[in-house]
């Protein structure tokens, strides 16, 4: 599959190794073309990758995977909306894996910021692309869980939101083959307020834990 | 041991009855002496159990329990903090249930009130009692998964937080008397915001599960 990743940051990058590892055909955006970051990527991962603006990434991809620190998600959504062409847009699948955290707070002490009590990043950033199928997924793990949920021991739980039930189907049958065997499937994109939620307790439990190798599982 | 509760709902209740059953001797409090929730559950629980005014409850305990509404909790405590002599408020453990949810919107999305993302409950309940040591436990379980744990599968996970490790202590040994076996100590009472952020998934998850009884386990 063609997929696009929307940022050069860790969970850009480490997504799109595993994505280009499991055979997809990759191409990583950012602010410019030729970006430090995006083209050192596309160079080590070889086969299978390739960068570009945020624009290219969107335009590219059948799916595409918004890394986005959470003060950079929406302004570059809403600049993609504006530059792709609605046809592209259209039905387009967005992974939004971002959390609304004001990084600029230090650990383990993030804030929230207050939109997250009467919505969310994954709705506004559905309102954004009001054409395109919003799916939050793989924000309430750290990036190298993501891609490996086997290195957290049993079979932990992923949360997954969204509006469109085709989208999050195909969402899941990546996420399975990242090896994700248990996946909730909470309901539509306003469920995402629940799982951006969980961000305060998770920084905590990184500084509880000293690894952020760790995930939920609910057990009942 | 001599334990006050304070409200006369159903966590009160479950945790006012489990806490008799295992010998100590309770006395609720509520608004007035002589409530009629808290008058039934005093005659219906029989031997160690006896109810009061909200003061009556905080003077008698030297462990208090807080399971007031989330609206309601810091008004009570202030008026504690006023009606009890400030030598009966020294020192006493007063350990927080509740949650600052906004039970006036109907399920499955209540929302956290804007104070959560600066602040939590369980900082203000310190605040109010600045002699008294506060600690911030079972406020992400169902009541009845508090008072019996084993209700869900395996051995899952309760949070803790306060600023007094002595304090912590003694609520730790009244948790293992309930059954629960891992308890997380997150840190000083901030920590709180953790965990009353777990309610927004909390409630979805309620609504997924279609049962309350189910709970967080972390596997790393």
């Amino acid at each position: 599959m063609k997929i696009g990743i929307l940022g050069t940051g860790m969970v850009g990058k480490t997504l799109g190794t595993k994505l280009a590892q499991l055979g997809h055909e990759v191409k990583m955006g950012s602010r410019e073309a030729g970006n430090k970051e995006g083209a050192a990527w596309a160079k080590s991962t070889g086969k299978g990758a390739a960068e570009g603006t945020f624009a290219d990434a969107a335009n590219f991809g059948e799916m595409v995977f918004v890394c986005l620190r959470g003060d950079a998600a929406l302004p570059v959504i809403k600049g993609v909306a504006q530059s792709v062409p609605a046809a592209q847009l259209k039905g387009k699948i967005f992974v939004d894996v971002s959390n609304p955290l004001d990084v600029s707070k230090p650990l383990p002490f993030p804030s929230l910021p207050e939109l997250t009590n009467t919505t969310s990043l994954g709705e506004e950033v559905q309102k954004a692309l009001p054409d395109s199928l919003v799916v939050k997924a793989l924000n309430t793990v750290n990036c190298e869980v993501m891609v490996n949920p086997a290195i957290v021991n049993g079979d932990s739980d992923l949360f997954i939101c969204g509006n469109d039930a085709g989208a999050k189907g195909k969402v899941s049958e990546v996420l399975r083959a990242f090896g994700w065997k248990s996946l909730i499937d909470l309901g539509d994109i306003t469920n995402a307020r629940g799982t951006e939620s969980l961000m305060p307790i998770w920084m905590r439990l990184w500084g509880h834990f000293k690894t952020p190798h760790f995930n939920f599982k609910m057990v009942k």
